[in-house]
């Protein structure tokens, strides 16, 4: 199931989309789900034509763990080694923002670089959860832009403020919740130029893995959403472009840069 | 007004703490506040004596954003400068625990410190406020203890996880909205013996300026938190220990060890 969170003209809802969106645009039909789409989802009866609802972030969450240096060749790109265990950081729940929404540059940074990467969405409250069971406590997959201030991550040390304004972690299009994670095609374009080019197959530690070893930290709770880090190619946009992240079978999240 | 969250026979409630709880215990009473304590809050007239209720956690925030090295000894006792600039960091809200509540020591980490700190409750949603305007967004103060995990601090670099445990943000006992942050006495006692002392007035950025500095970055929301930062005389708890953080005129936030 494809799970969306949309804007309609009597309010904002949990939807699946149906059938599948790669279907002509005409034809997909936002099916509105009773509360929230945890659990086993009962539906409303309202539905609406794609055209006029209006996508949002799929999901606010309690809180967005992220995880630094999980692709070899970003790391390298960083100037430094990937670390043996998972580095985590967090952005904060109020940089999330929808697609086509604008990334607000920030006044006092002079680089913001977008930073394609899978987002798994946690569907259950669960803690200490064991490697082989860590796909099992997700509800499903969408994309996330894991902006940041580049200048002000190197300034900082801590990378809170750098990747924490709003409008700093775009999320969506939507959550598919049968996809594999393990070898997705992942390509970040700015303005149509192809910029970064990876498969999720080349994480250093994988979305299970990530998940338990979050999980062993913090206790998770539905909606939360774990960033799987970004492969090479990141680099600085310019107010006025249009950033891009598309992943084989979750679409493609765009927003332009304001 | 002294704002508190309590458990009692009947659920969970905020509640007004009146008169003053410095008054003897027995003649507190815990008056039940209709929803909750943003804005001017309204009473259901429900009340019961303190020794019917127990304290909880006096807020759930959606976020917790902490700054580091904000006093200069403790700053040059972690082995450097404080920065010019507030260095932020997050603290996930599964981490928040409540007044007497254990915190747990996970089972990888060689050393778990304190840190006693003034934390103030934001009260209204807010983005960018002056710094002239700072103390006006808080609802009130209440104290934490921002419990580390140093060894996995120093590992990590980024200090999510070293701080991130959930049991690992003790606040409260209560909000107290009429207290003034600029100048009051911190005293952090592990079993009765005192650990650190200080004022909050040796705060290399006070209370204004901090919450102004967040603002700029994230839009904070009511029940949001913001740690100050900790003193000179952070060290290790073990499993038995009991840490007492006190601030002068919000009394005492106490957490046994395990």
């Amino acid at each position: 199931m494809r799970l969306a969170r949309v804007a309609h003209s009597d309010g904002v809802s949990f939807v699946a989309l149906e059938p599948d969106p790669s279907a002509p645009q005409e034809k997909v039909l936002a099916i509105e789900i009773d509360q929230h789409p945890f659990g086993d989802p009962t539906f409303t009866g309202r539905k609406w034509p794609m055209a006029d609802v209006r996508l949002l972030a799929p999901i606010l969450p309690s809180k967005v763990v992220c995880v630094g240096k999980n692709y070899a060749d970003h790391a390298k790109e960083m100037g430094g080694e990937a670390p043996a265990n998972p580095v985590i950081f967090m952005k904060p729940s109020t940089s999330v923002t929808s697609p086509n929404a604008p990334i607000k540059l920030p006044p006092n940074s002079e680089r913001v670089d977008y930073e394609g990467e899978l987002a798994a969405v946690i569907g259950q409250p669960c803690k200490d959860v064991p490697e082989a069971r860590g796909l099992d406590v997700v509800l499903g997959y969408t994309i996330a832009n894991d902006v940041t201030a580049r200048d002000q991550q190197q300034a900082d040390g801590q990378w809170t403020r750098a990747k924490g304004y709003d409008t700093f972690c775009p999320l969506g299009p939507w959550i598919d919740t049968s996809v594999d994670p393990a070898d997705l095609g992942l390509r970040t374009e700015l303005d149509g130029e192809l910029k970064q080019q990876s498969r999720t197959s080349l994480m250093l530690h994988d979305v299970a893995g990530l998940v338990s070893w979050v999980s062993r930290i913090m206790t998770l709770l539905p909606g939360d959403v774990i960033l799987t880090g970004t492969p090479a190619g990141v680099g600085p946009v310019k107010s006025g472009q249009s950033v891009s992240v598309s992943i084989d079978g979750l679409g493609t999240l765009t927003n332009p840069v304001q």
